[in-house]
């Protein structure tokens, strides 16, 4: 028998998801209901000053600036939290879960920081910690991951999974924009923020991709541990050559399991142009897990935005609400934790695209292929682009076949010190994917 | 507490998706039962002949030949179905769930089918039944439309989820194949069954589409209120013509809620050239869903074979698997029927490409386009393709702005009683995405 018909939920936070959730949950026709199989309601929504004026018409009884309104309430079976940030969100989805209540969190830089210990603290508790919407908006991917795809071992995820740098990446490549102009676009569109720097350095997606890892691969990855290059660096010109090449540039998020541990890192991509994460442009996002039995797996929507974030905290109010109805609200499977090391970015080996600015004169392209040998770094294509003849100078661009990162990273100190060499432009990973 | 902390499977079946299943189920390992958090075990499997030598070592004491070992025995919790057909598939079904088991069943034609009476017959008897496999081989879908989804009102599912059919299209898109050599290519690859009827003829594809419309829009939608056409009307330069003009050719499973009814249809579909699903190329599969709150989310991998149809199953008996560890299973969730009308074809509003093969002389022109302007079909391009010096014909491409499919069907029958058209080469729906 069900020990609980009724599902009340405690809302921490009425920003712009928080509202988008709310309208939903007070939506008159009930559907969400009936679709559960029992009666949801939105019981209580903590805000910071509940006398502001907000866009949706909510019943002034329900706003509390207090949290211990909710995490205090013993009616309350479910806290929705939709602040962000670390604190106070650890704090209250903490108390939350010893009350023993379900939590459903939107917040990936919690989830990417405290994840393992808050996730132990709900199996303690015997209730669900769920987080579908801190990474890719309204894409499913954290259920398939927890879920759908649980049979397999998963051997590699790849994702674009910040619209904000895919945004800019794409206004790049297809209309040649600097990175300057098309960041100011994105600020203009309020597709980026006035500090847009968790975006184009990579931490946010470096946070989702700590998270996705450690779902992926059942062992526990840091947002620390992920490597970390941002796109400021990319020039137009990039585009135009990798396209040559047969590349599009992805601000690409890899993990990838080994023998030895697994690899986690955020940074600008080569990937070819004809695979289907080369066509997510603009704002949209996608994830593509391999998994051993099913192969490769793809999954693309918006990212983000209010409505899209909705969705997916929603979905997993849904399911709280299903497992309440029919018992005891479905208590997480137990943490497994197979405790993998994640490799060191030096431990790396791949192929790089190398932008350089030199003397235009005979013998540079010896002396430059001379330090990559000396590194064992075997050169793959060589392209002589722009040469500027008042600098006497030529801009060479070159791809390697798999490399060391440490032999790359010493040839580029090397590179720097020869005299023909006037600049590292740029040196950019280049992922061959389904090789 | 844990009624049942052991989960004991019997799999109805022993094929290539059964035999696949079965060996993740006996892999020494356990992981499967570390992530579920409960012991899993293969207790019994259905054969038609337990002597027969097969490719998996299997203890001799699983196999049986009588299915009332595994539909009577108390001791099983979970059916896995994966024999395919209707019959016997539905009468073992029908009498696990009154017995109180959960089922898995990966069949499409008997969820198409029947789907509706065994659901209402699993939520009566209080357990659950379960059809991930049924669409789409390895890409999560069903359960992302139950769960993922669950918060949206869905508008519009497209779905590419027949692999052979796509593979042949993608052969005459890409290399200008004819439908009989890209059809004996697919067959002596595996991709096409030695008759390849209900894979060509979009009957595969219609069980499928009934099955994603009835989840999408929590109404019946049945196998045969699916409208279906095949491809092989198709001809290479059908392919050529609709490059020319930005499209690529498909076969697109199209379901659509109007305010009046829903629409389900099957057939070869021009679709812009530059959307995800035209890059949907061989084998693969994907299914675009467009939801109120995500706007639209792609699924995208391997439709078919043993590995991604297991991992499919797998995921189901791990769900199953869960709730028993958890308490009682999880029943079903309520089915929810709106009793939305099916549309009939003729209702339909689309734009059309159009192949005529009309006499090289002036005026013919002019004699179609008023007999498609008596109808109130307003074109909107035509290219005159290739002239016949010795026949005295040109063919003719035209496409039209959104016209009644009624009005198209009418008009057909005109222009081939008009004694300039000698043949309708192909009448090909548009699906312009997006609009």
């Amino acid at each position: 028998m069900p020990k609980n018909s009724q599902v009340n939920i405690g809302l921490l936070g009425l920003g712009v998801v928080g509202t988008a959730v709310a309208q939903v949950l007070l939506d008159p026709s009930g559907f969400l209901s009936e679709r559960t199989g029992s009666p949801i309601f939105l019981r209580r929504i903590l805000v910071r000053d509940i006398t502001k004026p907000r866009s949706l018409e909510i019943p002034s009884e329900l706003l509390t600036a207090d949290p211990d309104a909710i995490l205090a309430d013993p009616e309350i079976d479910v806290v929705v939290e939709v602040m962000g940030g670390e604190h106070p969100a650890f704090e209250n989805i903490e108390a939350a879960l010893r009350a023993g209540k379900h939590v459903v969190t939107a917040n990936k830089e919690l989830m990417a920081k405290r994840g393992p210990e808050l996730l132990s603290l709900a199996v303690d508790s015997g209730v669900q910690l769920l987080f579908e919407a801190s990474v890719g908006g309204g894409i499913p991917i954290v259920g398939p991951l927890r879920k759908d795809l649980q049979a397999n071992e998963i051997e590699v995820v790849y994702g674009i999974i910040n619209g904000t740098t895919n945004y800019i990446l794409t206004r790049m490549g297809q209309e040649g924009a600097d990175f300057q102009d098309a960041l100011a676009e994105a600020q203009a569109k309020g597709y980026a923020e006035p500090d847009p720097t968790a975006d184009i350095e990579g931490i946010d997606a470096a946070f989702k991709l700590a998270i996705l890892a450690s779902l992926a691969f059942h062992t526990r990855v840091r947002a620390t541990d992920v490597y970390r290059e941002g796109v400021s660096k990319l020039k137009a010109r990039d585009f135009r050559y990798a396209e040559e090449l047969g590349y599009a540039i992805k601000l690409l998020a890899i993990a990838k399991k080994g023998l030895d541990g697994v690899e986690a890192r955020v940074h600008p991509t080569l990937i070819p142009k004809d695979v289907l994460l080369a066509k997510v442009d603009g704002v949209f996002n996608a994830v593509e897990v391999t998994g051993d039995l099913t192969g490769p797996v793809l999954f693309y929507g918006r990212g983000a935005g209010p409505q899209p974030t909705s969705s997916a905290v929603l979905a997993n109010v849904l399911e709280i609400a299903r497992g309440l109805a029919s018992g005891d609200g479905s208590p997480a499977p137990p943490v497994v934790d197979r405790g993998f090391p994640v490799k060191p970015m030096s431990d790396l080996v791949t192929r790089y695209y190398l932008r350089i600015t030199a003397t235009d004169s005979a013998g540079v392209l010896a002396k430059i292929s001379h330090v990559l040998g000396d590194e064992n770094i075997s050169v793959a294509s060589v392209i002589q682009k722009e040469t500027d003849p008042v600098e006497g100078t030529a801009e060479l661009v070159l791809t390697t076949h798999p490399s060391s990162e440490k032999a790359m990273q010493k040839a580029l100190e090397e590179l720097e010190r020869l005299d023909v060499v006037w600049e590292i432009g740029n040196l950019v990973r280049i992922e061959q994917m389904g090789d």
